[in-house]
This record gives structure tokens, sequence and C-alpha cells, in this order.
């Protein structure tokens, strides 16, 4: 296999590492009878950091973009072509459809117990605790900048690379704690729009709406905010040799 | 003393010293009059996590395997061979017992005066919150497969052997707060059998059932998660050199 | 652009990252609707940990000191000069103040339905549990003291250098959750005055006072705690060579 | 200075800052008011934890020990002579005492609040849950037996270097969770003797006994611990050269 079809894999399967560890967290907290019922939105977010170590871990051919907003910045940044970006949306794109049918499979006796259709959607994707597009997409924007950004900066030189996927760890869970109250910081496309695809698809016992309508947030605004931290990076973040 | 009895003993003591940590952070957070009592479900698997990190950490002579399945892969893949495997497959199931049975001295007082069978079972193995024999089997496939593949990503070079244990614990940490909520996560065959035996013959006051019928499940499902998670590694991880 | 320029901005840019996050994890406890609304106190310490590691990370190229009292002490030990303290002051100041309209942009909505004016104002400044300037002043002094004493620990040979801005969150955590309990820990006086200037500027729907009395609080218990760690420093914490 | 001479000193102020936090998060836990009451046992965990790793980063001259039970199995080992042990000794519970004043001067207000003597008890020196000297003692004797032979595993080379005090914070956090339910986890003689003689001469408003009938286990049961962990060491935890 050539280096791009390994890199492919490697987001590929890096990605639904990510979904498998970050959607399951959800599920242990909100679905009816999970032995972590409940336990409050810190472990949520603990869970999806973590979730992030591991992906990146298992991810380290393509040195684990696992998140279409970072590969866009890292392409606007020409450290990967346009060719392989999209390529790799591609990747992370399945790999986040098939880390949500493993955690459906490993919740599946809890997905049929459970009641409430809007419990099950967010086990899949991401959902406004207010709802208004603009605001909305703006706190989506601010919480992938800082994401893209400090990201940019480890490898800037802003972090000894002795300590592998931990920063990126402990920065999700900075984001997920200061940012995610308002919109439940998806911060990333593939990770909203491939689970949101595999609730469409997967016969879900009594599921509810797809709540396609608020889709497009969550893919546009992290978007947004990896190509600005991109460009922000350009004269805040300058390069140590 | 030669080679395999140091490591021998070392997977035992690293086994024990897991049991001890992990069956330890159930106890203090379901026995009555624990000042943990009721902690809650991230305080479980913040415990199990760096459970690991010191049950991995005095396993340095052996390289801290402490799970049949772990063991199981590595003597698929050739690491180890099939005799070093059971060698150690015996070392981490006395390890367990051991641990367990330490676990219950440490809260000796606080078993005898916890009312609830259940409570007291739960320090020791894992059970179903959903019985279905083989959704639970799912379950702990793939949790066993999540630990294991990352385990082998660690070793191919995803992570730097300056972080020593830490990345383990994260792991665990991870996999715990996703994959945790329909099983309690076994993801280890000598954690729930070693255990569920030392529940079986220790003199616990008001002590119930041990629960057999279903402990192949935390035994059989670790194993496939783990068999499978080798056979992924050798085409979705290359070897970094 | 010159040398001084660039630590400037990366004081001012580390700055407003730290307090994005930090800002942003009070709002998530505290606003109504939010998703992390209620989750407690050791969540907002582990905030405000991470806030400072993704803070520190982007301002690598002036040290990340992103708080006076550190450059007080800095300047007290001669390792910057005075000039360039006063310069990093400033460039603190303003950091702080654009994070935190980047907080409110992010809560706006959350902002625009809170109904309690202590709560908002909350997310940008520290207050007292029990208000008693004095004793106030002692919690600051010691709560700054520890922070600055174990921050030139570090750069004095206390931690590798491999483990990057990582020390320092644990730190800020540990000052947290101990020394959080009477004041909140401003521990920097532009995490305080700064945020409290952008209070009262901006159009905050339904804000209350900006509570200017107890503002010197957080500015003067922070600095003396810094100087007073600077000269303790000088024989207690031996150079590593 | 001389050599010793520093060592004391490093001693002393290790174990004061390990004191400051440590009590600290007990305080702003348990005492009336304070921002973080009723935050939870794994919020006191973490603060010990990390109160641990700010101490031994302070204490980087003497190797931060911090604990007459590391002192002692390290003498019985070899490592240090019994003359440092005993200078030891005076240093951590000199810097113990210390420790206990700074959190008694940051949290004053609160313990001028607080109505409940236990409460103010509690944050100064450990006590049993269920009270019965024997088991209590059992209980201590296996928490530092834990403590001590996992340091020692780090030391003879189960973790790397570049961790710094990282894995002793990790391990504390550890032994918290799984083995601080019965007793509050002293496991360590001068964290708990030093504390509860400045709870003797301070003068606290409201307080009430110092409880000397139990002062006892927390002293014993740790340097058994201890000396067991420095045996056991010597054939389970063989020395990587």
């Amino acid at each position: 296999m050539d280096g791009i079809g390994v890199n492919f894999l490697s987001e590929l399967v890096g990605t639904a590492m990510l979904i498998i560890l970050g959607g399951g967290v959800v599920a242990a907290v909100s679905l009816t009878k999970s032995k972590g019922f409940g336990a409050g939105f810190l472990m949520v977010t603990i869970g999806w950091g973590f979730a992030v170590f591991a992906g990146v871990t298992v991810s380290y051919s393509s040195g684990g973009q696992l998140n279409p907003a970072v590969s866009l910045a890292l392409a606007l940044l020409g450290k990967i072509t346009v060719g392989e970006m999209f390529l790799y949306w591609i990747a992370q794109l399945i790999g986040a459809v098939i880390g949500a049918v493993i955690v459906w499979l490993a919740y599946k006796l809890h997905f049929d117990e459970e009641p409430d259709p809007a419990a099950k959607l967010g086990v899949f994707s991401t959902g406004p605790a207010i709802r208004s597009y603009g605001w909305n997409l703006v706190t989506e924007v601010i919480g992938t900048f800082v994401l893209v950004f400090v990201v940019l900066a480890f490898t800037n030189g802003g972090t000894p690379k002795e300590l592998g996927a931990v920063p990126v760890a402990f920065l999700v869970i900075a984001i997920g704690v200061s940012l995610g109250g308002p919109t439940g910081y998806a911060i990333n496309p593939a990770r909203d729009l491939g689970p949101r695809l595999a609730h469409a698809f997967l016969p879900i016992k009594g599921k509810g709406s797809s709540d396609w309508s608020y889709a497009w947030v969550p893919v546009v605004g992290p978007l947004i905010g990896g190509a600005l931290a991109a460009g922000a990076s350009t004269f805040l973040l300058p390069i140590v040799s």
C-alpha cells in the first residue's frame, strides 16, 4: 500500500476510534440504565479529551488530524495538498460513521430501552442549548479557532514532542469544559456529520428526527474557525526552529 | 532467579497492584460509610485508569501486560511464546486473587457493615446493567478491542516512550467512561475471574452469589476482542522503525 | 517585528487564550441553560488549569508568563527588565480584556437569558465567599505565593523540560481546588482586572455592578504574593545547573 | 549552607507545600461557605495528588521524600543514613506544622464561621470512617505499602525520569480514590501528626478535640507499611541498570 493509502486508513481508523470513545461517553452518561448515567458534564469532557488522545495515537501515520477543520488549516498553510485534504475529509467522515455504528452496537440494549429520542440523537450529534443559528455558529467558530490555533502552536514549537498526544487531550478537555456549554462543541465537521448520517440510516428503536436543519452549523462553523486559526497563526505563532 | 521467573513475579505483582487499586475504588464508592461513598462513576474510571498506571509501573520487568487478552494478542503476533502466554495467564490470575483479598482486608469493616450483597460482589467482579449475554459479550469484545488495539499502537510507534505508563492510564480512563456503561468494563479476564474466585472462597460477612452464570462473558469477550485487535493491528498499525 | 514586539504579542495572545478558556468554564458552570450548568467546582478548577496550559502553550515566544505577578517576580530576580515587565503587564491586561469579550460572544445567548447579575459578573471577575478585605488579601497572597514559588521551582530545575506546560496546569488545578474556596483564586491581577473592565464596558443585558470596591484585592494580593515568592526563592530554591 | 542543610530545608519546604495544598482541598470541600463546599471526594483526592506533585517539585534538592515512611524505607535500603532519616523526619514534621498554619490563615474566615468542630479537625488530620484501631491500622499499612512500593518501583526503573513528579501525583490520586475510603489515607506520619499538633496549639475558634487517641494509627501504620514495602522491593522490584 502506498503512503497515501496508509494515511487514508490512518485518518479513517483514528476518527473511528475518536467517535467510539467520544460517542460512547455521551451514551454512558445519557442512556437509561447505563452505569455512568448522570455522571455529568465533566465526565463527558474528559471522555472526549481522552477519545482524541486514543484517536490521535492510533493515527500516527498521518499525524492524527481526525478533523476536516484541522486538515483545512493545514491545506491553507501548505502543509498538505488540497487533494490530500479532500481525501482526508472522506476518510474522516467514513471513520466517524463507523465509529458511531460501533457505539450503537456497544449500547444496543440501552438504546432499545431508552424512551427519549433526543437522548438517542445526542449520542450521535451535537445540538444547541438555545437554538439560534447565528450565535450557535459563532460559538462553534470560536471553539474550533481555539482548537486549531493551539494545535498549530504545538507543531510550531509550543510543546515538546515527548508528550505525544497528551497535549491535544488536555486541550480538548479545556475546550469542552469552557466552550462546550452552548452547543455541545462539535468543533469538527466529521465528528458531527458522520454520526448524524449513522443516526439517519441505522435501525435505532424509537429514534426521532436527525435534526438536519441544524446539521450545517457544526460543519460550517468549524471550517470557518479552522480557516481563521490558520490565518491568525501566520503572524501570531512564529515557528521555533 | 531466571528471566521467566522474574517475569512471572512481575505479572503477578503488577496484576495484584491493579486489583488492589481498581477493586479499591469500587469499594470506596459503593460500600456503606466509606468516605468516598457515592462519589460517582467518573471517580471509578479514574481509579481504574491510575490503577493500571501503578500496576504497569511495578511490572516493568515483563512489560506490564497484566491482562490475558493483551498476552494473547502478543502471542498471536509472535512477540511472546504460547508457553510464556500461559505462564503469564497464571501469574495474572493469581495476582488478581491476591489483590482482591487485600481490598477485602483494607475495607473489612465496611464489608461487615454493608447490607447489600450485590454491592459486595461489585467490588470483586463486573456485572451487566441489562443482562443479555450476547450483547454483553459484544460490549466486552468492543471494549477490549479498543484497549488492545491502542496498546499495540503505543508499542508500534504511536506514543513516545518518555510517557511511561501514562498513556495506558489515559486509555483505560477513556474506555471506562465511554464503554463502561453497559457491563462495567472487565476488558480483562484476570481482572474479573480472579476477584470472583476470591469472592467465592473468602469468608465475607453476608455475601451473596458469585454470579457464576455471567462469569464466562468477561473472560470470553476480552479474549475475542484481544485476538481481533491483534489481527487488525497487522494491517492498520504499521510499525514505525 | 523585533523580539520585544513578538513577546508583547505572545503575552497578549496567551493571556487572551487563558481568559477565553478560564472565563468560559465559569460561564459553562454558572449560566442558565448551559450544558455544563451545575457541573461543580472541580470542573471549574480543571478548566482553569488547562486554560493556563493552552495559554502558556501559545505564548511560547515569551515563556508564557500571562500574569503580572509572575512578571514582577521575574523582574525582581533580574530575569527580565523593569521595562519589559511593564510592557508585559500591558499586553497581559489587553489580552485579558479581549479574552473576556470572546467569552461573552461565545455565551451571548446564555448571558441574555441569565436572570442573575452576580452570575454574569462571576464569569468575568472573582469575588470573595465571605467579604473581609484583609483576610481576602491574605488568601490571594498565599495562593499567588504558591503559584509563583512553584513556577520558579520549575525553572530552577524542579521539573523536566519535556513536560512543557503540563506542570503549570497541574499546579493551577492544585491551587484552585485547595486555595480557591475563599476568594475564587484570582492569583493574577490581569485575570481579574481585564475581564472586570470588559464587564464594565460591554453591553451585557441586565448586568449589575462590576464590584469595583473589591477590585484592588485581586490586584494587590497577587503582586505581594509574587514578590514574596521571588524573595523566598533566592534562599529556598537552589538552581540546578 | 552545606548539603545536609539544603536537604533539611528542601524537605521542610516541600512538606509545607504538600500540606498547604492538601489541607487546603479538605478546607475547600468541607468548610462552610467555601466556593468548593460539597465538591466531593474525587476533588479531595485530586487535590492531594497534585499537592504531592507541587511538594515534590519544590523539594528537588533532597528528592522530595516529604514522608517519614518513605525516608524510613530509603534508610532501610541503605540509600540514606539513619542520621539523615531522623533529620528528614524533623524537617517533614516542622514543614507539616507550618503548612497547616498557612491553611488556617487562608481559610481563617471560614474556620470562624464553621459550626462543626469535626469539620475543622478534618482539615488538619485524618480520622476513621468506622473506628476500630486494628483494622484502621491495616488500612493505613496497605495504603502506605502501595505508596512506598510503587515509589521504589519508580526509582528502580519503572518510570521515565522525563515525567518528573507527575507519576507520584497519579499514584497518590490512585491510592486516595481506592484506599482512602476507610481512614482518609494519611499514608504519611508527618502529614497527620504535624497538622494535628497545629490544630492543638492554634487558636481556632470553636475547635474541639484533636482526637489524640487515634493519632498513633496514622503514624505507626505508615511506618509499618513503608518498612514492608522496602523489604518486598528487594525481591519484587529488580533494579534496571
